[in-house]
């Protein structure tokens, strides 16, 4: 089955926002075996609405559209589909004691706007808002689905995660699986290279990758009869991407990110983790506090911008910082080491570098960086060279050393 | 004149990648004084983008295309796109000899596929690409205008501020200037309400509303027949949201952010800033690194993730932890004051809180955070309530934390 995924508001033709809902949404798409060949924005006008649904209905089985379903004179999207199914607007009673609900925990009073929300298409199915008012609504018409969904993120993937995600699976008679397999230290032309034989190849499952900062993601996806078949069809393909990319994979859990395997290394060892950031001004102890529980491991952290910060706080050696500098292996060396001492931490990890734009010189441009790795009593220092932004830079140094770091474990 | 946004990629399809492209053209438009009623997203299908381009040429005066433009056999928006202006491709010398300089600059042998990029749709314009082989393509025909610019933001960027906005600026005879005014600490319903009586009887300047984290963007835009007329539209609306937002109005100028803004209140008063942040996990001293030259004002920070560190690396007392807790106002009180003691520095501030999803008891609940502000020898705590997710959490908290030293330094 295809799907197109139409997002309304005036607010994304104006780039007040990024469309991350059309993302969400055609990831988990992909994900569910669906086809998607059209993705569209549009503005909070109903004619131009209507007439988006209809291009869509006429060229996709499923259509989903995000946004509009509020209680302002702007929120157009349930008319427009009513309209376009040649609906009237009813009262689900459902709804409506929801949203008494929502507004009494509130102890606030609703407006008369606020019950057009309950308001649904004759005939369509509306789905709970467990974090707003606005219902979720599906429709359906001789093999053509329409399905609405609330504009704010936080509404709209839970919903979609819970409620539809299983209401789509029911419509393909077969089932969709997928496992992805997450890369780490290899560059993604290299690392799709390595598996384009089989990417080519391959009709089901199919592997699609992903480029990420400092990682590549390889999405194996079989359709089946069942859930076993599926994962039957899946098994020897994970395990040739193992043969080929081995200890590169941190892990094959869609939920598991990079800082979460490594927080889990660690926790495994029984090692707290100290940093100590200059350029990175703390976005790698940022990425270690993603991870709920961390606090196992990481208790400290240092983010020592100047020179007299890595001496005072970390112990760096005044003489290391006049003769190599404070961007040299020198000094990434005594940060790491000395942060896990300043912070009473089995292991370190160290960041000095030029993020740019401003700051480079001939000998040390911009995007010359050193990271350390303190780990078991063994320090590593090594050298790397990024490109891009200064926040692109940044972020590719803080997956530089989650992936330094976890490899110095693996190699204990 | 209107504008119709088309990203061609079926990693966008996939859901692969965000779509930041369209929100940074989109907003471009909006600057230039474009109207936009819709943005699509195709994928490498010649026959489908042939279509799309189509549909948008019968509905907009400018289509502008990011993507496809590569050496690969998936890259066919130039090919599509001469076929939609009934165009063959030649080759465009200029942009061949820039490719040859490309990759001898690199060391790289270009293949076959790469000469590619120098063919563009006859009676074309190419538009010299700085950071990458493709140039951007400018077709015209009956007053409807097309414009393609490579895929990757770092190469689209550039390319479109430097070549495409001055290029379409020729196209009206009108001239749209805009100016920003940031407003910090009024949320966003409020901020609309103490102006919708101007936004709604404004036509030229018009005032558009910009929700961000922690803060409300006001854009006033104006069209006249000059830049200065239209700066004379303009400053009397700014002068009346001065009138009505005050000292909540932080900057009236495009590039600078709430933290830049933060850093050269600092640096006016020479005083240096020590972050310790717990929760936050770095957030917080991230955002002030995100300024080049921030090294003036800002040397050392601390991430006190346990209870040992705070007490250990910021001297909080143990009694108050054993009393108060980690998340308390005493707590924020004495790490922003030990913070500043530790790192020599003027003012400190210092956030604790429980960031979620697990963490929050009936008394200290998900969400709850105290702020600690020590500026001028004297302490300010202040306590919030946030809701969230566990990264949406951190980053309100990190916004609220840049306005309350804000607010700390300007009442000195």
């Amino acid at each position: 089955m295809t799907v197109e995924i139409i997002c309304v508001g005036t607010e994304l033709l104006l780039g007040n926002i990024v469309n991350t809902n059309a993302a969400f949404l055609a990831e988990k798409c992909a994900a569910l075996g669906l086809s998607s060949y059209f993705q569209v924005v549009v503005g909070d006008n109903r004619e131009r609405l209507v007439q988006t649904i209809r291009t869509a209905m006429e060229r996709a089985d499923i259509v989903l559209l995000s946004g509009g379903l509020g209680p302002t004179g702007d929120d157009l999207t349930k008319e427009a589909a009513a309209e376009a199914f040649g609906r009237r607007l009813v009262e689900d009673e459902t709804s409506r004691r929801q949203i008494e609900a929502y507004f009494a925990q509130r102890g606030i009073t609703p407006t008369e706007n606020n019950w057009k929300q309950a308001l649904i298409p004759e005939g369509a199915k509306a789905i709970p808002n467990r974090n707003g008012t606005a219902p979720g609504i599906i429709m359906e018409e001789n093999g053509k689905y329409a399905i609405l969904l609330p504009g704010p993120p936080g509404e709209l993937k839970p919903m979609f995660t819970d409620s539809v995600v299983p209401y789509l699976r029911t419509l393909e008679d077969e089932v969709i699986e997928s496992v992805t397999v997450k890369v780490v230290d290899i560059g993604e032309s290299r690392a799709e290279t390595m598996v384009s034989d089989l990417m080519e190849n391959q009709s089901n499952p199919t592997i699609a990758p992903y480029a990420k900062t400092g990682e590549v993601h390889f999405r194996i996806t079989a359709r089946a009869a069942g859930s076993k078949e599926a994962q039957e069809l899946i098994a020897p393909v994970a395990e040739e991407l193992k043969n080929r990319f081995g200890s590169h994979i941190y892990t094959m859990e869609e939920d598991v990110t990079l800082e979460k395997a490594v927080a889990d290394l660690l926790a495994e060892k029984k090692w707290t983790i100290a940093t100590a950031e200059s350029c990175t001004g703390g976005l790698l102890a940022a990425r270690l506090v993603n991870v709920p529980g961390v606090s196992e491991v990481f208790h400290a952290g240092f983010i020592t911008y100047a020179d007299e910060a890595k001496q005072n706080l970390i112990g760096v050696k005044e003489e290391t910082l006049k003769q190599y500098g404070a961007v040299s292996s020198k000094t990434a060396e005594e940060m790491a080491v000395g942060a896990a001492k300043a912070a009473g931490a089995d292991a370190a990890v160290s960041i000095t570098g030029i993020a740019g734009p401003d700051g480079g010189t001939k000998d040390k441009p911009v995007g010359l960086v050193y990271i350390g790795c303190y780990v078991d009593g063994k320090v590593r220092v090594e050298e790397y060279h990024f490109t891009g932004s200064r926040l692109k830079i940044r972020e590719s140094v803080v997956a530089a050393a989650l992936v330094l770091l976890r490899n110095s474990i693996i190699a204990q």
